[in-house]
């Protein structure tokens, strides 16, 4: 039984990792469609979402069947209500992203801006975040999830950096209002994205050393 | 035994009654500080956080410890993991109000907009959607939770409408621009404290009828 217990939990931990996969590929997907302007990256973040939010369903409904059946306690309890947490995070990165190809998808049917921001620069990082953070979830590795807390800075202030320039952007040529604003709330949609990874790296934390770090930074 | 159990569960909910009037009441300081232009508000909303975020670990604390101890299931499982996440939407919503006020320090330093934009009944009824999605939480209210639910399209397209008006007032006068990308964030932390209640209406109806109605509207 206890065995049994183990392979439903690491099944569990596969699904939650397909989850990550699909929406680490949405973000790489949708700032393609902004820099590569392709309507067809936006058709495939639509698609994924799909899948995303079959996932979410799917793993919350095993973790309380879980939770019901197996009454685990101390660690294994953590884990699981973390993966409740950890599968809400995703989804909402996933959303993140189809906010994007939303806001991208206006911007197709405008002359690209010509700007020296830097967007590509910050979703790479977003999106190394939650390839961290999951990594340090499945390797209960701390240190990695620290990290990833400490990168989520480095975002804001990235995003800090490119609303500024776009203002400045605006100010200068009224005609780039419309898209400079577009740009601006990618760039919010990204830090958002950061704020979910961090989520996660508090919550390795806390399933690996059963403290809470939230709010304590 | 089971009795302690249930004065513990109704603990419990005084607990995240208590943080959802927090929320509400920061939602409410947020929008007057924008409005009225009183920085005292924005004193009064960081307060709140700061309980906020210290009930939010207590009730995730306290889920999890109930978890473990009692060993609940069906009805009384899914509340706990229910209670989870709508700690979590609370705890948001709260960090949303943060960053309106965030954003209205900013705007305090400069003259203010003069504009026909309705931020503040867009404000109410993203408080009133708070309000219900909790009532319907205490009452088991799954009409109250669905029509939560509803009230989502009317604050999404409030959330558009305000940012149409807004790019038009960029485009007509230049100076505006800082304010009117000031209200657009303001606007946007309205549509995602909207959102929040939205989950938790979701997740009233999950407690009820142990139905996931998430992603199938």
């Amino acid at each position: 039984m206890e065995r049994l217990f183990d392979d439903e939990l690491s099944h569990l931990k596969e699904k939650m990792l397909d989850m990550a996969d699909s929406a680490q590929a949405m973000i790489g997907l949708a700032v393609k469609a902004l820099t590569e302007r392709k309507e067809s990256y936006v058709e495939e973040v639509l698609k994924l979402e799909v899948k995303v939010n079959h996932l979410e369903i799917e793993i919350e409904e095993e973790v309380l069947r879980l939770l019901a059946l197996r009454q685990p306690a101390a660690k294994d309890l953590r884990f699981l209500t973390a993966l409740l947490k950890i599968n809400n995070d995703l989804e909402r990165v996933a959303d993140q992203a189809c906010n994007i190809v939303e806001t991208v998808r206006f911007m197709l049917k405008e002359p690209p801006l010509r700007s020296s921001i830097n967007i590509s620069h910050m979703a790479q990082v977003a999106q190394q975040m939650i390839k961290n953070s999951i990594e340090a979830f499945v390797h209960h590795d701390t240190a990695l999830a620290k990290q990833v807390c400490e990168q989520d800075d480095e975002v804001d202030r990235l995003n800090e950096q490119i609303f500024r320039v776009l203002l400045t952007y605006m100010m200068e040529d009224p005609k780039s209002i419309t898209r400079a604003v577009d740009l601006i709330l990618v760039s919010r949609n990204l830090e958002r994205i950061a704020d979910h990874a961090t989520n996660i790296g508090e919550e390795v934390v806390f399933i690996e050393e059963g403290r809470n770090i939230k709010h304590h930074q």
